[in-house]
């Protein structure tokens, strides 16, 4: 596996893999979920590309940047021993600069849920990614249906800014319980963990309720947020349509539940498709 | 000369064209300003492509998109006749179709001057150019030196963002008088015509002062404005740094004396390195 370090490094590199080029960006703290990306990308491409980097930029004042879990040897064995051809683990100086100032502002798919609880969080997972996506050059680009409001995001920046890199949704890997893999869920203490799982039957209960009735969100979610368990938080619940994530007060197949808790100073975030 | 009127068309043609590919953006009226970008591209490149598409995101409320000087088949006729590979050129909705959302703000370099004058309007610039480039994968982007300000933004977000464009800056061209060529110089009158020139010989006389003197801005300026005849009326005159735009009260060579005058409705820049 080779080892970039620089914009400049990521392209000579990956401009001699065999094509097409799968692409897997990650903050590192590799878990299951992130493999199944990476699988995903050798099931469909001649060479995956992988990134490690914890983008200051996406994390707002007060939230984890400094405390993210960090483990770069055991990140960089994983994607090895997966089959990642070129690892791109870029330092904050090589992506950001003195003088470096632009940035991608994702429009109206970025404004509410994630992106009003978290402000700048969506410009900086767009302008990292368009700046990782221009370094490496991937046909395809692969993100976790788990972080459903940025894989909207992601396709509307990509879309808008006539960029040719197909973007590929993969379905959210699970504990046992319900609960979905994160990195966050580290942070989590004995009892925000046993009641977390309520966050994932609550968005289902809604979707159930949202397949099977007449289709009222405000009916479904109501019923849906008394499932969230103690001492978790509800922050929204709500449903939208998955490509522009406005919301939506009537809602049938395909529509998006979404929804996030506090559990101290953690949050969760989950979302559940209307089958 | 092919022609494109989509994201699709354009890559698909230009990917076809031998390489390397210079690239010269315009919004059309053309003169032998943009010829002479066309001409650069020729003698540095295997093909060029041109694009026309004026607009509408870098014209703010009241300004002249509606009125902007429009002759696509003159445009194209000159292009053709001088070497142009492959137009592009868009409709509105092919570039903003609806939905459409994404902004790039190029930061710093963007806020001052003409970003101050024209809110909205470097983020209009750099959105467009992104998209070109994007849909045309050139490997040099050929830009006049004229709108200094326009290229120190697309310097810095093709820096910025990871992009591997080389970013040519082409000499002004002048009518005899010493006007810079711009496509709005056709709505000058006679007297606003006749003293337009009053602007370069300010910026020069400027220049020639930081050159001979102590570098003092504030001094040079001050004598150099007086050189604006009426009715042009003054709205900047300064030193800048000629990547970062950042204003300078002392300055010596490789400086940029900038400047913008009102001539009724209609505005105009021009600018001075200090030699």
């Amino acid at each position: 596996m080779l080892v970039a370090a620089t914009p400049a490094e990521a392209l000579a590199s990956a401009r001699k893999l065999p094509r097409p080029v799968g692409f897997v960006p990650t903050m590192g703290a590799l878990h299951a979920g992130h493999m199944a990306l990476v699988q995903r990308a050798r099931d469909e491409n001649a060479s995956v590309v992988a990134s490690v980097f914890v983008n200051p930029l996406q994390f707002g004042r007060g939230e984890d940047f400094e405390r993210y879990p960090r483990d770069f040897e055991r990140d960089a064995a994983m994607l090895r021993a997966a089959g990642v051809a070129l690892l791109y683990a870029p330092s904050g100086e090589a992506m950001y600069p003195p003088g470096f100032g632009a940035s991608i502002d994702p429009g109206p798919p970025g404004r509410g849920f994630e992106g009003a609880s978290r402000p700048g969080h969506f410009a900086g997972v767009a302008t990292v990614v368009i700046k990782l996506l221009h370094a490496l050059e991937p046909a395809r680009l692969y993100l976790g249906q788990m972080d459903a409001q940025q894989l909207a995001v992601l396709r509307a920046v990509v879309r808008d800014l006539d960029m040719t890199v197909e973007v590929v949704a993969v379905p959210t890997l699970r504990e046992r319980d319900g609960l979905a893999l994160s990195s966050r869920n580290v942070y989590l203490d004995a009892g925000q963990r046993s009641a977390a799982p309520s966050l994932r039957r609550a968005l289902a209960a809604a979707a159930h309720a949202l397949a099977a009735g007449d289709g009222d969100v405000r009916q479904a979610t109501r019923g849906a947020a008394a499932l969230i368990e103690r001492p978790l938080e509800l922050e929204y619940l709500a449903v939208v349509d998955p490509q522009s994530f406005a919301p939506l007060e009537r809602a049938g197949p395909g529509a998006l539940v979404v929804g996030a808790v506090r559990a101290g100073a953690t949050r969760l975030i989950d979302n559940e498709t209307i089958g």
